[in-house]
């Protein structure tokens, strides 16, 4: 067996580690009882370890020099593969054992803190904890930025989405910052002179809204034979290309809120179902990267979901899963609960317009911060600021404030700019798309999804990491990510010309 | 640190290995879409590999070897561990790895040829599959017999209760061989003089069906922070002692089906969540075997929940759950229903009378076939011969008679006398509950099963692996396994003496 072979092999071997590792996550957030969650933890160590133990044998080593070496005898797909084998085995290799090991016990300590801290309001308390977390993500910057070959915060970003850099994300983010703020005047005032927006009555029964999520689910061809809806805390997508499981929040005073969360989950999952089927077992089988994952999910909510075609096509079936009767049930008064607007403190309740300022402030933020320019004690002050300039309102409290997100607690950096970078992607990539199978608003208000979603599963999902992000766009719209398709989008859904 | 505290951290990542399958599982049965199989089988396939690599390290066995010599320096419970070690060991290593491959993916090409063979009544078809198996398993025994020093088909046993042996049962299922018959003709003649039963008209909607059967389990001090409950085809119990799951099965039609199986499912569960809390992970904190691990299902299901008593608190519960009005609804028309019996072909579907004819059946027909006696051409007559002389049927098909149970198929010999002899030890711990609590009729009949329980939890569950079959019996009940208390029991329930 050739180098190459061995690795595929081994490969495999750790793919299918991560495949139990996510049923466990999966049964985690949707099935287990709270008294199993100190046995969950140990079993999750013990084959995250395992898996550790498979990335750093020091035979991998070896064999992916041999393999490099003989590069040119395989083929794109392989050779793609192998740097993709390469960038993981560099993220487990370069950082010494006993300093991954102490984040992850001070980022599990850091996140209890936080926990109750954040329901105190207290920020002194969580301050020392979230700043030991900081300092070693520092570290760890610093030696995957030489292993790397890039700045400590950039090596943060490739762990999620490899191959954007924080120049690229600068002068986006940049631009972007510049717009939000007057264009979400100019919204605001828009919205003011619309017809008043109505708010169905509930309550909505949950079996009725996962019936109809379920439906929705389908008609975007989702595959149940491959797949499960369930319920949990927080929506996500989890599973693999086989068995996808998704999961979402039933509100019963608000059925659109449990809807646009299925169809953003789905979006993921009919990426990880369109993933290269001969490779799914392999790094380059896998999906690129979260910033293209994101972009999935938000071409499925926001440029299908929340579309005036889709209010077209949705209104009739909410109207018979509810038997909602009046002008609150018509398809123009859902478009506009789906389309509201407003300056608000939390990132996850945010709209489409205030989102990407919610995300632009915690990546000025934590680069801030990774690059030492931030103390975790000046956090609360520079969010307040933050939030002025870009949103137009100030949290009266750390909680609604810096204290809101978990993601940094456990010591994740450099993830929060990969929700914006999707939203861009999602728009870029609808603009080729719809140039490519011709206008689409007819379809939409049919339910017909299809061809987008072809053009999607060809250009995005069945490519799978051979290509890196940059040349993954460039390959499906034909130039590189450029927020202009993002920002037309906006202007046109929320000045009232969709 | 010394061997035997290396070996305690060795078998705890065994243990877990062991708990991550188990849900896996569970998942399979009870969640996972049918598209996710053969990726599942591939992970399970994997974690067993890796859970069959920790017991076969050569250290193992030098620190099994120290650990014993040293054994003086150990309390009770760890030497019991080691014991319990050393036979978990030899079974794992005493097969060469090669052949276990062998029965392995023998054992599943016979399944499958089973399930298709079975479905057309072709026993030819399945013939050379499971003579091929039977082959293999009768190697796997003699090698087993000479490393536990114990005849071939004693080895078998030994897997799934150990320290049992065939001269005990044969012993035993003689003299019951002896009995049912004529007993079995007393009971059918005894039935045809009692008031006529009456089945409540269904359908029985299957969220009540849950709910009642939730209500059932919490009455028996399942704890719901530590497990739940769902459907899945075959009803079982899984998971470990912080998270147990079970799952039963619902007819529409008939609710004391899903009823009883969630009773004897919660029979296991509470063995499971009575096992001594510091060695969980230990090999000795383990439930000791089958026939126990049955004994506790059915001490749950058979000696209370079909007893007259039970229905005396189950009746008003069930009236309530469907509405139910009239004399079907009344005590003793379900006590009626829980307790008929009849000469049938099915072996799940057998009353408690009869089900140990359909046993002892096995019994003979495995030991000979393991013995050598007995080739598979030669099964179908042998089965039709026992059926005729124990139960009093005959099959006139395969698919009803050899060919119904999927033991044999994947290589599974040895394991069905633990039903019977879980039946008889149930009777036998029931006989000394019921001495030490004082008369329970009443308590049952009030839904207070507590007495009983905590009994069962102080000689048998928290023992876990302790002691050994024969003493675990005999320290919980003042003597060795006995048919007396069984034949007793049927004699009082289905003569009409209960």
């Amino acid at each position: 067996m050739s180098a190459y072979q061995q690795l595929e092999e081994h490969f495999e071997q750790v793919s299918r580690l991560g495949e139990v590792l996510a049923v466990l996550r999966w049964d985690n957030a949707a099935m287990m009882p709270t008294g199993g969650a100190e046995a969950r933890s140990e079993q999750v160590a013990m084959l995250q370890g395992m898996r550790h133990e498979l990335l750093t044998e020091p035979a991998v080593s070896d064999l992916l020099d041999s393999a490099e070496e003989e590069a040119d005898e395989l083929g794109d797909w392989q050779r793609a593969n192998l740097r993709e084998m390469r960038r993981n085995w560099l993220h487990a290799n370069c950082v010494p054992a006993g300093l991954v090991r102490q984040l992850s016990r001070k980022g599990s300590k850091c996140e209890t803190v936080w926990r109750s801290a954040r329901a105190d309001d207290d920020f002194e308390r969580l301050e020392p904890h979230l700043q030991e977390v900081l300092d070693l993500v520092r570290e760890v910057a610093t030696i995957k930025g030489d292993a790397f070959d890039t700045t400590p915060y950039d090596a943060l970003l490739d762990r999620y989405e490899p191959g954007i850099s924080s120049e690229q994300i600068d002068a986006i983010f940049g631009g972007l910052a510049g717009f939000i703020p007057g264009f979400l005047e100019e919204v605001l005032e828009y919205q003011r002179r619309r017809p008043e927006t109505i708010r169905p009555e509930g309550p909505f029964e949950q079996p009725r809204q996962k019936q109809l999520a379920e439906e929705m689910m389908a008609a975007f061809g989702f595959d149940f034979d491959h797949g499960r809806l369930d319920s949990s805390h927080h929506p996500f997508c989890g599973g693999y290309p086989e068995d996808v499981r998704l999961t979402t929040f039933y509100n019963e005073d608000n059925f659109l809120r449990a809807t646009m969360a299925v169809l953003h989950e789905t979006g993921h999952a009919l990426y990880s179902r369109g993933l290269p089927v001969d490779w799914r077992r392999q790094p380059v089988g896998k999906a690129r990267g979260m910033a293209v994952h994101e972009s999935q999910s938000l071409f499925v909510e926001m440029q299908i979901g929340r579309s005036k075609a889709f209010s077209q096509w949705a209104a009739p079936l909410y109207r018979n899963a509810f038997d909602g009767q009046g002008d609150a049930w018509s398809a123009d008064n859902l478009y506009r609960l789906n389309t509201t607007v407003e300056r608000s403190l939390i990132r996850v309740d945010a709209d489409e317009v205030t989102y990407p300022a919610h995300v632009i402030l915690r990546y000025r933020l934590e680069k801030a911060m990774i690059g030492g320019e931030l103390v975790v004690q000046d956090l609360p002050q520079a969010w307040n600021e933050g939030m002025e300039e870009l949103v137009g309102v100030v949290p009266d409290s750390h909680r609604d404030g810096c204290m809101q997100d978990i993601h940094w607690m456990d010591g994740t950096f450099g993830y929060f700019p990969t929700y914006t970078l999707g939203a861009l992607i999602a728009a870029q990539l609808y603009d080729s798309a719809t140039e490519a199978v011709g206008d689409v608003d007819d379809a939409i208000a049919n339910g017909e999804f299809a061809p987008l979603l072809h053009w999607l599963e060809e250009h995005i999902h069945s490519v799978g990491c051979r290509l890196e992000t940059d040349d993954l766009l460039e390959e499906a719209t034909g130039h590189q990510l450029d927020a202009t398709h993002f920002k037309n989008h906006l202007r046109e859904r929320y000045l009232g010309r969709e």
